[in-house]
């Protein structure tokens, strides 16, 4: 089943192509990488647009399909003339003849198709070198050594690429002569070395092909040109084309680069150097690289001299200095891109050997981006094209020193990024009290609940040894933007005896240890972290981002702190606002739980009452912190046993308050036993304050607390929590807390409204799959509003909503429209959904074997599954929108993040994406490359 | 919001409505239910098809719509003319005399719309009573008392329909006469009591009123007829038109019926009675029904006669039952249909009053349809779709003698239909060691896991104290067709102490109880029961439910057993065989744990290699009873931790092993202590056989193994197992159980196939979401089936197919039929997936709030939810048909035996439904009805 069919030669020939296969840089297509390759139509590209490229020419691919067609391996017929007749051509441009023993012209010879193949077939240099051209280079040179070194390499390149000669037979030979000579290194070879090489190698390779090395260098050629041509269907070439992926339609056939050897090791007048047009580091506008006078480009990479930087050109050649100037503005001028480009000096003259567009970092990329603008080079939409939104992600957070040389300690899934140091702490009361005196943490944990949500708050970093890149702990620290490493499995955590160990290294509670939630790395020590930098430059590139884009980027928070810093990233509004988050600070837990244990309505009530006036306060500041923007509440979604404790950790406590009461029984009975033998207890009493009959009532209120705690927990444990009763199913049935919700919102709104702040609520409801439940919530919702309208004397201004995270809210769209009037999706559930995964068993069990056997191409928590999902998601969009045309609707799940789902969701015509505040700018520049990019995809 | 809206008559009249408003029983059109309302147009029937029906007359809706849109009440113009007309008909025909004092007609005048409305308004009879007729009454009954009694009640109930005198006030007045004639009940009073009431009644009336009660016999016929009109618009007939639904498009107004009163009490020439033209409870062909002579119907409900079988008459009147019979066949051959009718013999003239059909039981109605189609009286189709496939339900489990007054001892939910009695046992191994004695058992239990599967197999019933209709044991039991009732939360279960309590009550192990799966009911002791009957009517009417059908009925069958079940039931293949019950056999399970803790894979291998034999031999009794219908096994699909048992159950059993240790070794310590002090233990030892070192080394064994169950349950614990690692996931990452189950299949097909069955296995893929997941395990296939083909030198004859429960799934399915030759709906885990509900989370918690309060109409996992997962199904088949136009695609949900469901599965175009056996006879003839109904839904 081999992907790759060559297209008939003969089927070209019906099409009418030409007969011609040989073209100069002057005249190829720069465009046709088809015909040329991308090597030869780039050569042509530079020599047309004036950049003084040696001389050269290619052979076309044709050349090649013609050639792999015939059955006794002929070059096709008057192939050799052409290149005969721009091998003249070629003489005359660089003043040299080929197989000239007083002025060689030398040439490379490599191959190039329409696709980069790298490794496929090896460059040949020097080729026209012979026993009488070498003299002539030894001569130009003035370098013996040189030239022997050039005719030893092109005898052994020439006899394996050409002839296939195996690389061992002259390797024998190569370290014969090196230990005789009594070196190590090639450098330390002499010329006499050198030629003995050279001879041993001439006759390796009579003996291995029964044939004298071909001293004609038209016959070497000729050769070297059927070699190209064959390594096209070598076994190399066809595993890489097979392993890509590479079709015909992409890349058929190889072309073939014959170019000018230039050598900038012909005297002092010779140099040769790599440079980029602006700085790559900084992005600043200069240009930038080094260069070594009298010398070959291998010069550099060997080490033996130290090359210079650039603008030490300007005084050694000061001419030469003004044409790299004029070359890097031609190059920046013609590409809009900057460039890394490789020259050569040869004898007082430049040549432009390559460019390619420079690599940079993102500050680079975003400072460039700006300036060319400004100077005219590109315009603004290109300026946010050059930049890929993820690449952001790197200025956002800090991140590691990169001269630190320290070895990780373990290693596990980077899951949130940025870096931190800070104490080790295995448990979140402990984190939150040593937070408080202002300790830098990293918490610690197996795994993370909610229940350890102040644990969080109170960490610099979080490290986990169990769970993947949507744990609980990679979620969380994500919509909290901070670093987080999840599922490093080398560390085994004993909460009890506040220790971790990794392999036989043991983590004390306090030792201090460094994560990197950008790579999975984890420190011992501190390692220095340098600080984000939120530069003008990207300020100014995001601000012409959002005015490209119809796709509003909103942010998930929770909190008025949260809030603030969405605001400062550029969100336009809230898009997921839990209210749950609310739930667990230490302030509200424990009314909480009393909400739960609560054995009567009443009791209940007055819980949430409590809990009523916190949150009002809580979303007070939020709306207007974002004001007038909307703000998206969540009413609670997760299953009330959540925010109560385990049942092994209840099981323990309860046990060790048993013990302790019998204890204290005990100690009360030898006390009363001392007395009946009149012994004076009291001062043995006084000393055991919590012994006495107070300590014990205390202790059996709290077993009994406890025991009630087990037993709700009992009675409320599911078999599948993530499907159970929670969202709007426990809002409906347990409605007093959706109640006390929608009161604390529109309070907060109405207290808003009256003192003139016009703040923009969204009521939104979690896990509806049927009409009927959104129906039921707006009741709750119209009776509420129409107290607090009358009470007030106002008009509330708000929208009611629901989340589109159920598989069946999808497919019921178009009714649940007539009472929404926005939808979100939550792509994380409705992904589990669709798969039937469960996020936290998959990617702990099957997920990464999935992904590594190819089953899945992505982990569909992270890159959204546009056919599965995507699909539903458009019947959702097409069917809301049918029954009202203005349905807003947006994407709150952790996809709302990722460009490449962002994409989707402008195809799809979705009004907003939400994720963590810290993908905002990402988000943004996603949203403006997906308005970009609008043309470049079908509407299917 | 008042959904009865009345047509305007002025619209009515401008359709041409004709202005005659009255029309006799003879001339009514029969089917005009909107003009003539439901009764009056039965009446015209009737009357039209030669019954004897006492003469009378309807007037129309439209009179009653035309009165109605009056400002001031007046009836049409030329309506009483008309009434007065028809009057004088009816006298000609009944040979009375409207108002005559010796001869007088008397009639009865009641309400009718098109749709029925029960009690919207009372009937008024004998109206035409006065001062002056009441003598004729008299007279012609001979009867004085008769005369009275129906006297006060005329005046009575026109008091209170007619005129809206309220009933109190008569009845202030008949409690007074009761009490000073010092009689209890009615009946009692003598003709002097009642000609009192009457008295103080047309007092009451005269008080109540200002006026005389009406004497003229056509002014109280006037006053009866607007009394009915206005009723259609009175508060009562409102809102039950408002309750239920009824629009002015089924029901416009209502009609007036005006009928001659007969007298079955006008001497011993006259009688009434009630019956059925065939045998109700048996279906026998025979007339069946009751009579009294010289009596009215209400003799029949006061008690005061016993009324006589209808054969007596034969004798007494042998000429009227001549009548009756003759009666019996114009009814059948004129409705088609068994009916129930009443009847009077006024001076033995005999009048039929009424007719309907008859309902009867199931086996009535069976046998009733086979014979009327003999007959040649209704059609096959017609025989067909007067049985509702649920009624069959009745004809397949046995049932608790209907004689029994026990009552119940608690009630749950009905799971699992049928009854059973038999001795309570707690615990799955108790009952698999007592099953083997040959005891009836009750397994009762708190819950049931997989792991009780060969306590399943032991007992008649199971009793669960927790859980829905769909928990595991609801699920399991109804495959098994045993009977099972789930979820009786008043029964505490203890399985430590062997008994079960019940408010006060105990149950201890061996007590006899028996349970009622179709109600739900557990009563104490033994209840005893009727086993059912698979009739030859039965029979019949199934082959030519199946010679309707396009629709296959398939089973769900997991053994050899089950197979032949299956068979018999008329099964036309297995569309579901669990491969993971295989594994629950006591000569299983060990080997499977062994497999599941296996360190290495060879390990594991050698379990797997015993289980392959194990399967193999089952898959060839399976398919051999089923050849040459298809077999369709399902591939391994629970998570593996569901074959260990629970956590709470290990630790237990730790716990329990590690205090037998201590208190070995320190038995073994006090024997050398005596050793020491030189005394003789030998005795001591040897009686104590598990003391010494060798016992203390198998506990240490049995701890370690137990230790390590632990451990791998905790490692392969999930947070959501619905949603985790099973089902192909498990079947691609730990390839070896499947290749070890395809491996079982394909050599059971082989060996079958040498010797020259012709057995047609198909293996289908659970959970499967993508095409690579199928691709991945048909790869298996392919090299199983290859090897074995090569082997055995024969062409294996198999299908390959896809389960579709993942919603994902549904979405891909057109590149799924790339790779599957069938699909199968697995409806229960798509219908969990498509809502997000967990199915046992669901049931306990929020299922029935949202059924009680109409968020949900029906159970989803009992009725398939059309609008969302029947979407889902509809894009699947269309998908899958689209790449495979022949692709075989069936439901193996349990929705397959619904028969709401399997219309629906009709209408998509499904090949085959498969549900438990017991279903299958219900799921042959909804087959068939959802064939013959196919031209009542429309295709969208």
């Amino acid at each position: 089943m081999d992907t790759v069919i060559l297209e008939s030669p003969a089927d070209k020939k019906q099409k009418g192509t030409k007969t011609k296969f040989v073209f100069s840089f002057h005249e190829g297509d720069g465009k046709n990488k088809q015909l040329l390759g991308g090597k030869g139509a780039n050569l042509c590209e530079m020599t047309q647009i004036g950049l003084n490229v040696p001389p050269g020419f290619v052979i076309s691919t044709d050349a090649c399909l013609t050639y792999l067609d015939t059955n006794n391996k002929q070059l096709p017929a008057g192939l050799i003339e052409e290149v005969k007749d721009h091998i003249k051509h070629v003489e005359v441009a660089s003043r040299k003849k080929f197989g000239d023993p007083t002025n060689p012209l030398l040439v490379s010879v490599r191959s190039g198709s329409a696709m980069s193949m790298p490794g496929m077939m090896d460059t040949i240099l020097n080729l026209g070198l012979n026993s009488k051209t070498l003299k002539g280079l030894i001569q130009q040179t003035g370098n013996e050594r040189f030239g022997y070194d050039a005719y030893r390499r092109f005898i052994q390149l020439f006899g394996k690429v050409a002839l296939g000669v195996p690389d061992e037979k002259f390797d024998k030979h190569f370290e014969e002569v090196k230990k005789r000579a009594g070196v190590k290194v090639d450098v330390g070879l002499n010329t006499e070395d050198l030629m003995e090489i050279s001879e041993r190698f001439l006759g390796v390779v009579k003996e291995y092909t029964g044939k004298p090395f071909p001293e004609d260098v038209f016959e070497q050629l000729e050769i070297a040109i059927k070699a190209v041509f064959n390594s096209w269907m070598g076994k190399r070439a066809i595993d890489y084309r097979r392993e890509f992926k590479i079709t015909p339609e992409m890349a058929n056939g190889t072309a073939v680069n014959v170019v000018t050897m230039v050598f900038g090791n012909m005297g002092n007048d010779c140099a040769t150097g790599v440079g980029f047009t602006r700085d790559p580091g900084t992005g600043e506008n200069v240009m930038f690289g080094e260069y070594l006078t009298n010398a070959q480009g291998e010069d550099v990479v060997a080490g033996i001299r130290t090359p210079k930087p650039v603008v030490q050109l300007a005084d050694e050649m000061p001419d030469l200095y003004k044409q790299l100037e004029e070359l890097r503005n031609k190059l920046e001028a013609h590409y809009k891109e900057v460039q890394d480009f490789e020259y050569t000096i040869e004898k007082g003259v430049l040549y432009c050997l390559q460019t390619r567009n420079g690599k940079m970092n993102t500050t680079a990329l975003v400072r460039t981006s700006i300036e060319m603008e400004k100077e005219g080079l590109i315009t603004r939409d290109q300026a946010l094209l050059r930049v890929k939104p993820e690449m952001l992600e790197q200025l956002l957070h800090p991140r590691l020193d990169s001269n630190h040389n320290v070895e990780p300690l373990a290693k596990g899934l980077p899951a949130s990024p940025g870096a931190a140091s800070g104490h080790v702490v295995f448990d979140a009361d402990r984190a939150e009290l040593l937070g408080h005196t202002g300790e830098k943490l990293i918490l610690v944990r197996e795994e993370t609940k909610p229940e350890d949500i102040h644990g969080f708050f109170a960490s610099q970093g979080i490290l986990t040894s169990r769970g993947g890149k949507t744990s609980h702990a990679a979620v969380v620290a994500r919509g909290m933007g901070k670093p987080c490493v999840a599922g490093a499995e080398g560390i085994e955590v004993d909460v009890k005896l506040r220790q971790a160990k990794i392999g036989d290294k043991v983590l004390h509670e306090g030792d201090y240890i460094t994560i990197d939630g950008g790579t999975g790395n984890v420190y011992q020590g501190i390692i220095p972290t340098v600080e984000p930098v939120f530069s003008e430059e990207l300020k100014i590139l995001l601000s012409w981002a959002d005015e490209k884009a119809t796709l509003k980027v909103y942010a998930n928070a929770d909190t008025p702190d949260g809030a603030e810093k969405a605001s400062s990233f550029g969100a336009m509004g809230i898009g997921l606002c839990r209210t749950e988050r609310m739930f667990n600070g230490t302030d509200r837990l424990p009314i909480v739980i009393e909400m739960i244990l609560a054995d009567t309505n009443e009791d209940r009530q007055v819980a949430l009452d409590r809990l009523e006036l916190i949150q009002r306060q809580d979303f007070k500041e939020i709306f207007l912190a974002m004001a007038p923007r909307p703000v998206t509440v969540r009413l609670l979604d997760p299953p009330i046993h959540e925010f109560l404790p385990n049942e092994d950790v209840l099981r323990d406590e309860i046990e060790h308050l048993m013990h302790l009461k019998t204890t204290i029984s005990g100690v009360n009975n030898l006390f009363s036993s001392l007395r009946l033998l009149n012994a004076d207890v009291s001062i043995a009493e006084k000393s055991s304050a919590p012994f006495n009959g107070k300590g014990e009532e205390l202790i059996e209120q709290a077993i009994e607390k406890k025991q009630k705690m087990l037993k709700k927990v009992h009675e409320l444990h599911e078999v599948n929590p993530m499907l159970g009763h929670r969202g709007v199913r426990l809002g409906i049935t347990l409605s007093q807390i959706y109640k006390m919700q929608i009161k604390a919102i529109l309070e907060a709104a109405a207290d808003c409204q009256l003192a003139k702040a016009d703040v923009r609520p969204e009521i939104m409801v979690p896990q509806v799959v049927k009409t009927e439940e959104l129906i039921e919530v707006k009741k709750f919702v119209n009776e509420i509003q129409a107290e607090i309208e009358a009470d007030k004397k106002i008009k509330l201004n708000f929208k009611f909503g629901t989340m589109m995270e159920a598989v069946r809210a999808c497919l019921e769209a178009s009714e649940l429209a007539s009472v929404a009037q926005f939808f979100s999706f939550g792509t994380n559930d409705l992904t589990q959904a669709t798969f039937s995964f469960s996020r936290e068993d998959a990617e702990n069990k099957f997920l990464p074997y999935y992904i590594n056997n190819g089953i899945l191409k992505d982990n569909p928590f992270e890159v959204l599954d546009v056919k599965g999902v995507g699909k539903l998601m458009k019947m959702a969009v097409e069917g809301g929108r049918q029954t009202n045309p203005d349905l807003k609707i947006g994407i709150c799940g952790e996809h709302g993040g990722h460009p490449e789902s962002i994409m989707f969701c402008h195809k799809i015509g979705l009004n907003y994406v939400s994720c963590s505040s810290l993908r905002v700018p990402i988000a943004r520049l996603a949203v403006a490359h997906a308005k970009l990019g609008e043309s470049n995809y079908s509407s299917n």
